[in-house]
């Protein structure tokens, strides 16, 4: 069937299957010490033109995010983040599982204020009873949002500034970075992206990986010990090797933009099909998740020919889904589509 | 350069790297309800003659191991252990972390002993102040165990006795499972050791899988939400279906029990080279794993040409090495060996 | 100097002592297994109304929250409560620390709405994707709530009908419990009360003890082991006798209530005061905090001549100040902040 | 009836209730913030000779050790104990349920090994795969110990040195302090014990107070933001002046060693007798808690004169019984006890 629920519905892009299967029989060392790894470190510090980045690769973005702000957190300290954030909703609890509260400020179609950020600051610092709260001891943001929206360049560097002077690192969640990096919207390259935040990563499982993401923090200081943090949480691969491997091909001739690409272009047709056809739109946002409001009478019909989400109730008869596209989406599949709508 | 390093220093077993191309572009859906997920399952529950079991994929070994004993325990609860287990020594205290102690019996080549854990649990309730203590709520036991040892049906069918005796629930650690069950001193089957537990794992990273391990709980009794619990671990792949597929062929025409075997005839290959060479052996086992006693200044010559692993030093002079065979060993690999001892 | 700066600033009521030193030499088992915890209980139960009532005595308002919630939801569960809760902001991530979300609903004077909490449920069940969020597994209420409001019987009543539908126990953190029962605005006895909720404490640290809290499981249902849950927590006190003395005394001849009213005629002068010198109300309350909107110049004078808490900024040159009255208060503090004010 | 179940089967010392009778009234600041504990702290720095000490006052032992132990260690360390040590056996898993491993040494009458420390410590970092395991993080010893013995100066300053080659910071369990201090055994003073860690506490539940332990950090380094750390395991006293008046008091005219004092010769007086009625002796000790062998059916007699402590099964047929005197512990009841005897 056709599919459009989301962007981790197939494998992996072809050419990191091969690499996969050309190096297979090489023994390496386990736990990310082996060569693959090492390369696409390299690989990665000069896309993002951080020559003194520390990396390391993890397999999932939930695990991503409850390691990440586990390690750089203090025991006392909480996230900062949107209400619509990722970790607020959809992680079952993961951040606060490693004993951390998620400190929610307001979402502006998915994304944090800086000048929220900065009340929210003042208003901590001012209460003589700070010492009975949690601190905010990081901001989390997600690029794109779990909404599809971007932060522009201004918007990134406002946070950054309230973030420097309260010496609160900022954590970019990049699940789907390449499709926000592509998108038309975008005025952020991944140097200046890298040069904004403290740590971020770049998502492989949702941008052409079997599964991956690779964490990053420019300009080094990755917590001591990361890789025991990383194995207490139960997040250290045995063979490190399938997400070194990954990766390495990923920014190799620059797959992994070009294959982002792909999503954006096939995300822009299906937008114009919606206008064509006239579709009830939520949100049209400018990277690879679309929304639409669809009568719960012919979402029926709908879903026998093709997968979406479920994204919430819109009223009584009406649905809110989204339909995704990805690195593997074909024109031939957005044509389908626009026959069926 | 010849590697004896681990069982996890190279990829997968070409077959599952086949089965992810061939199913590599069809659309499925996430988190493990995908349909190689499902029929892996299927196979895997005639494989262990349990009909009414219920499996989940998760990807690593410390991983599962504390997602299922976090899951199957009360928070009071402490899990019984080997002193010698991955658990209590190697896994960076991720049991602790999920807030469980690791509480410890002596260990006898790795093996828990029926009647010390019979004399710990009269001991625990015969104290008058046990509401002070740690529970204990589970026992842990590998098979293989870390020093490649095994269980007799007697052995574990005793401890099975001294748990049904105290409704402590035996949870296996199968990260080498298939290692064990082919082993030509086990003398038990696959749907014997399942009917001897009410937990364990069928390890797929170590036996011929890119990643993966197969949580099997014989009889049913699954935790409920145990998907939430997962991914609150941040352990719920997005893409289940790596692990799917994987198992899915792992378990199609005995696959999983054919490599493991050549892991076996190829370790026992090398214990008779060492027999011959005159090697001194620390331990032989009837398993993948064999320590060596080398000299200090032979191992500076050793280690340029073959990889081990380091155990432990065995005096001022003298250190133990792992020398571990796997599903991809080839009789050429273990006549280098043989050359070079 | 005069103080109204909370109900906690000063030791016990004399009756406290006097049977502390009346009882001081008497041996007793410890750990809450003595004879005065024991006494304590039984009178608890009557003035509960609730023969089958199981009850543990803790030391501090945070720590019960922390254990009684802990110890009450599954591993995957939150707690449902206001934004304006005590333990959604005071309690330094208490609850985080322990595993568990604080799910927060808006406040509505500081209490919560049975149609959103209803809301809420409907859309956390008929999501599709739940299992992959918080479940919420208990709610969460303070009675008087942090801004010294009440619920009504209705409002109480409408709280527990959505709950019993969803199967959600209700905690009331009961701190200030006397001050809100004894206030003029309450239309609910204590055995209403705890015919209304599945838990819920008595305050003791402010209302006439020197610590000590009194958790009522109306009904029975304690969870399993609760002292091995306590000790665990690191809040099981040694000497239980002292808090089991103390609660002995507070429901003795009806003293809890006896001065519980007295915070609350005291707080209605002061309310008196309030408007004869019309002062600037914030937030007038029914119970003992009263809340007053003062301006910075004006406070500087004040805070030289009575303690008050400051509550957060009003706006650029006023502040919010809570004054506070307990079962401590006379009559003459009460003019001598009339002669200040 | 007669009671040497423990040391804290009676109230507090006549002088502390004394005090908190007089302070009763007189309004101070929450959370330790008052003037009973500035001055406790005062004279406690004066008795240790620590001018610079940073000092915090908690509630109980059990609390205290998870508490400062959380609080010292990052995340993914362990703290090194002996096996017999009340971390290890007695706190319900209060240190794993705050995510830490407790690292097991061999106990020596319920003392640590300079020597196996160093070992130990050895070993981990010559161990290739270290970072797979849990870090020891801090040492964990108690004074006087679980078993009533003591540490000499010159086994305390052996371990020291072991501690200060790895910068293990040493944290003494002083639960019993003033019973180990006074004892005839003792070659230390509390300044030099003081000296030899980097920090301790001084127990006040079993020496004389109703509740609390004065956590003592000797050169200052006390974590920061303490107080916060504190709070999140529930552990701050609202009237932390209770603390601070009982402390103050325990700490005037030498009263706390005073006290101990009587405890240990109370004792003393309990050896001889001992030794004159022929008791099968289990353990001696030097400092208030004492252990015998007794008949199972000669137990039946006694427990209806004497309240015990059961300690262990010896054999078949006998049982270890712990007897212990306290500040409390008069002469006429030692005698009552020789009478029984």
């Amino acid at each position: 069937m056709l599919s459009f629920e989301n962007d981790y519905n197939v494998g992996a892009h072809p050419k990191l299957l091969q690499r996969l299967a050309e190096t297979n029989l090489e023994p390496q060392t386990g736990y990310g010490l082996d060569d693959f790894c090492a390369a696409a470190k390299e690989r990665i510090k000069l896309a993002c033109a951080c020559p003194n980045a520390e990396i390391f690769f993890l397999t999932g973005g939930t695990q991503t995010n409850q390691v990440v702000i586990d390690a750089c957190l203090q025991r006392y300290e909480g996230v900062v983040a949107a209400q619509t954030a990722h970790i607020a909703q959809h992680e079952a609890g993961a951040i606060e599982f490693s004993g951390h509260k998620v400190l929610e400020l307001p979402s502006h179609d998915g994304k944090l204020c800086a000048s929220e950020l900065k009340a929210m600051m003042e208003r901590f610092y001012g209460d003589d009873s700070h010492e009975h709260m949690v601190f905010p001891g990081m901001v989390y943001l997600s690029f794109p949002t779990e909404l599809g929206t971007l932060y522009s360049k201004t918007e990134l560097t406002e946070l950054n500034e309230v973030c420097r002077a309260y010496a609160l690192p900022i954590f970019i969640d990049g699940a789907r970075l390449g499709y926000g990096l592509m998108s038309k919207q975008c005025d952020l390259t991944l140097p200046e992206l890298a040069g904004l935040c403290d740590v971020f990563y770049i998502g492989g499982t949702k941008v052409g990986a079997l599964c991956g993401e690779a964490v990053v923090f420019p300009r080094g200081g990755m917590p001591k010990y990361f890789l025991t943090r990383v194995k207490q949480h139960g997040a250290l691969l045995a063979k490190g090797r399938v997400l070194g491997v990954q990766f390495d091909a990923l920014f190799t001739d620059g797959l992994y933009f070009e294959i982002s690409k792909n999503a954006i272009d096939r995300a822009e047709e299906m937008k114009a099909i919606f206008r064509e056809k006239g579709c009830r739109v939520w949100k049209e946002t400018p990277t690879n998740q679309q929304f639409l409001i669809v009568k719960d009478s012919e979402l029926e019909r709908l879903s026998k020919l093709v997968a979406y989400s479920f994204w919430e109730k819109y009223d009584e008869d009406h649905t809110v889904i989204r339909l995704v596209t990805s690195w593997a989406t074909t024109k031939e599949q957005v044509q389908q589509l626009r026959a069926i709508l």
